[in-house]
C-alpha cells in the first residue's frame, strides 16, 4: 500500500502512488509507468527476443495485459525503429463476451496506429467456440475444460493470423504470474517437455510455427494492471464466460497467498526454472515436427491436434 | 472411503478398510498393509538404498512415520539377512513432549529388539531447544523459524549418532508427502542445490556424512499413519510445540487439496522431481567439504552452520 503523503523514492518530487513491496519502493505513477517500460525492454534485450527488422504480431485479447503490452511495445518502437508492429485479435465467437473485447481491440490500434488484423475461430474452424462448447456438452465429453479447447485452436489461430500479416515474431501478453502458474502446473502435471519449452522466447521449431515472446514474463499482473489505469487504457475486464482452469486457478490463489507472506517468490519462481531450463531442455526428447495429412500444418503427429480435436467434436 | 460391505479387490476375500483413490483398489488391512511393505521393499531396490551388509541406523522420532518405517525394516530383515539395524532417537529437550516419544521409541526398540541409541542436544550442544529457543527468542533473533534452527542441529545429531552406532546409512520416515512439499518449497525459495541433493538415496559427500536414503519416499502418509493403526504400532501423535514451518504447511494443504481433486498429484511430482534431478544435478556446483575449524565436522565452509548458529546464540 502506498502510504498517504510520502514521496516516490525514485523522482523523491512526486507523491506516491504504488508500494512495490518485492523492491521496497514507493512509486509515483509517472515512475512506476518508466520502470515498467524499461523492465519490458530489457527483458526483449536479456532473452534476445527481438532482431532488428522483425515483424511483430501481437496478440491482442482486449484483457489489460495485452493491451499494456500493445501499447509499451508502440512505445518502444522509437528504440527499435526497423520493428514493424501488427496487433492479430482471434474472435472465438463468445456471444456477450468477445463483440466488446474487439471493439476495443480495434479502438486501441487505432489510437496508435498500428494495423489489426482478426481472425475468426468460425472462419477457419467452421464453428464458433460457443457452438464447440455447445456440442461437447452434449455429446458430454466434458474430460477437458473449455480452455483446453480453446487453448488448442486460438494457439493455431494465432500463428495462422500472424503468418497471414507475414510476421516473424509473436509477441503475447503471458505476465509473471502466469509464468510462475504455469511452472506449478506443469510440475503438478509432470509435464516436463512444456516445462522446457514454455520459455520466454521459444525456439524456431519448424518454418511455419512462428516464434513467440514473452516480453511481460518478468512484469506481475498487478503491475500490468496498473500501467493500464495509470496510462488510462481502456480494457476489457470481465472474465470470460468459460473460464475454467481449475488447477491454474488453485496455483494462482496460492502464489498470490505466498507473495504477500514472501514478496518476491513469484520472481524466484521465476529465476529458478530459467536457470534449470537448459539442463531441462537437454533430456527432452525434440519433438519432430511432420505436416499434418489433414490440414498441412506442422504437427508431432499424422494428425494435428486440432484437427484429432475437431474430428472428435464433429 | 471404503464402501461398506465392499470385498477388497486383491484377495477378494476380505472386506475392504480402504480405497486408495489413485489406483481405485479397495482394501482389506492385510492386503494394504501387505502393499506398503512390498513397496518399501521395491524402493529400497529401485534407488539401490541398501547394500547386502550394510548397518543401517533408523532415526526413529517417536512419530507414526518412524515407527511405521522401524517395524516395516524390521520385518524386511528376513529378505536382507546381513543388513543390521539400530535406531537412533534425538533427544533435542521439548519439556512435555519428547519425554513421551522416547519412552515410545525405547518400547517399540524392545518389542522389535533393535538395539536404541539415544543422543541429546543438552549433551552434544550443551542446550536443550527449549533452552536454545527462549534465548532466540529473548534476543529476538527470529527471522529463523525454531524448525530450522532444531532442523541444523538434527541433522548433525543424527550424523554423530549413526557414526557412533558405526551406522554406514541412515533411514529416515520422510514420506511421499514430504518430499512433494519439499519440492514446491525448495522451487518457490529458488534453492537449486537442495533440489538436486535432497533425493531417495543421497550421494557419498565426505566420509564422516553418512548416506541418508528415505525407504518410504513413494509411501503417502496418511498410508503410513493406517499402516501404524492396523498393526497396532503405539506412536506419539502430538504434534511439536514449535512447529511453525509455515511454507511447509502451506505446501501441504496445497497439496492435500490438489489430490483430493487430482488423485496422484503426489507421486506425479515426485516421478517428475525424479526425472529431472540427473539433469539439475549436472549444472548444480559440487560443495567442497572441508573440516570446521571450531568442532571437527564436515563443511562447506571455515566454519560449519551448526557452529555459526551456536556462536550467534550464546
Amino acid at each position: 500500500m502506498a502510504m498517504i503523503g510520502s514521496y516516490c523514492t525514485v523522482c523523491k518530487k512526486r507523491e506516491s502512488f504504488f508500494y512495490r513491496k518485492y523492491s521496497g519502493q514507493q512509486l509515483c505513477k509517472k515512475c512506476l509507468s518508466e520502470s515498467i517500460e524499461t523492465k519490458v525492454r530489457t527483458t526483449i534485450t536479456k532473452y534476445h527476443m527481438l532482431k532488428f527488422n522483425d515483424k511483430l504480431a501481437i496478440a491482442v485479447s482486449g484483457g489489460k495485459d495485452s493491451l499494456s503490452l500493445l501499447h509499451i511495445l508502440a512505445k518502444l518502437q522509437k528504440y527499435r525503429p526497423k520493428t514493424t508492429l501488427v496487433a492479430v485479435t482471434i474472435d472465438e465467437g463468445i456471444k456477450g463476451y468477445r463483440d466488446e473485447a474487439l471493439d476495443i481491440a480495434i479502438k486501441n490500434c487505432k489510437t496508435l496506429d498500428v494495423p489489426l488484423h482478426i481472425v475468426s475461430f468460425k472462419k477457419l474452424f467452421g464453428l464458433t467456440l460457443d457452438e464447440l462448447i455447445t456440442k461437447v456438452r452434449a455429446n458430454k465429453q466434458t474430460e477437458l475444460t473449455s480452455c483446453a479447447y480453446c487453448g488448442v485452436l486460438r494457439r493455431r489461430a494465432i500463428n495462422i493470423a500472424a503468418r497471414a500479416v507475414g510476421a516473424t515474431k509473436i509477441a503475447t501478453g503471458h505476465t509473471l504470474d502466469d509464468e510462475a502458474q504455469t511452472v506449478l502446473m506443469n510440475i503438478l502435471r509432470g509435464d516436463i517437455a512444456r516445462l522446457s519449452k514454455e520459455k520466454p522466447a521459444t525456439n524456431q521449431v519448424h518454418p511455419m510455427l512462428i516464434r513467440k515472446i514473452k516480453p511481460f514474463c518478468e512484469i506481475p499482473e498487478n503491475e500490468s494492471a496498473l500501467y493500464a489505469y495509470v496510462k488510462k487504457i481502456t480494457f476489457q475486464d470481465t472474465p470470460c464466460p468459460y473460464a475454467s482452469e481449475a488447477l491454474r486457478n488453485d496455483m494462482r490463489a496460492m502464489l498470490n497467498h505466498m507473495e504477500e507472506k514472501h514478496a518476491g517468490t513469484k520472481f524466484t519462481i521465476s529465476r529458478t526454472i530459467e536457470k534449470l531450463r537448459p539442463a531441462i531442455e537437454q533430456i527432452t526428447i525434440k519433438e519432430d515436427f511432420k505436416i499434418c495429412k489433414e490440414c498441412g500444418e506442422p504437427s508431432a503427429q499424422n494428425y494435428c491436434k486440432t484437427c484429432e480435436m475437431l474430428h472428435q467434436i464433429l
